[in-house]
């Protein structure tokens, strides 16, 4: 994932109601900017290559040195499935097929909504790109899922091993019980 | 749907790859803030009162006067469903349980993407809301088809009839003929 410094100057912005809009939105002191902040989407794709998994180390904050799938921000001119084959691409330098949605997590807390699909690489070869330190295809058995770079790689991988098979099912959302913790609500 | 202004004026922000990106943003020319543009999310529902659809009338450009399910732009700090549920209230006046999402429409030209779920509504309630002429509560066989408002809306009426009393599915897409058309794509 990169990180965007989109962070407001302090001073620059103040929130206030444009006309004809029904809540504060940051506007610019000097040019009248609206600065409309709308979640972003996070898409991504938890890859196989046979019974193996394609996972990347992060090379970039947050969680540096931990793993994931790859994911990133979408960006404007693509579809969110070629924005996840884009990510694969660029953090872990492996082409793939991109099928179902397995996941769809909403987290209003950092305005994100992330999708991931699953994907199927279209040959073993991987490696890392610019924001990864390291790539690795391993088995189910070998997932480090104590150095998980967040919660929603586990839910990911999870709902990727539930629905081996299977084309009966719509995208997994955040479990009930992270949901009850009130840290993704 | 809202359509917030958010058109940069001219001269005010320019193209620049900003330090350690791969791609052009609009950078402030005065100020150097990098407004990051990502494709935005439009939530909305196909509500239904028994076997009738909850239809509203548009007040707003574009499309006025014309059909649509109450869909618009998802905000900050809230979910996928909730954001489609706060739409249905503010357009069409109704209380809905939201169900599972029926529709997810890529719109890479206009930077969108469309996620609409299927709904019921906890009452036979409605009216117009701000942004609506009018509500109306129709039959399958009474929908408008030409006097609707938007391609999407056609698809996620056609994709809620599909999978009425199912729950063993994903979101249907773009129609791949309208890809073809080169229009979605
Ligand atoms: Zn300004
Ligand atoms: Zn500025």
């Amino acid at each position: 994932m990169s990180a965007p410094s989109d962070v407001l100057s302090p001073g620059r912005f103040s929130l206030q109601v444009p006309d004809g809009d029904d809540r504060e939105r940051l506007v610019c002191d000097t040019c009248g900017f609206i600065n409309y902040q709308n979640p972003k989407i996070v898409v991504g794709a938890v890859c196989t290559w046979q019974d193996h998994y394609l996972l990347v180390r992060r090379a970039i904050e947050p969680r540096i040195g931990y793993w994931t799938m790859p994911a990133g921000y979408m960006e404007l001119g693509e579809t969110t499935e070629a924005g996840a084959a884009r990510e694969v691409w660029e953090e872990g330098c492996a082409r793939v097929t991109i099928g179902a949605m397995i996941g769809l997590f909403s987290l209003p807390r950092i305005g994100q909504v992330h999708m991931i699909y699953r994907a199927e690489m279209d040959s073993p070869d991987h490696a890392p790109g610019t924001e990864s330190l390291e790539t690795r295809l391993v088995r189910w058995e070998e997932i480090p899922w104590e150095d998980l770079a967040f919660p929603t790689v586990t839910w990911a991988l999870q709902a990727h091993r539930k629905f081996l098979g299977r084309n009966d099912f719509g995208p997994v959302g955040v479990p009930p019980e992270a949901l009850s913790g009130g840290v993704f609500r």
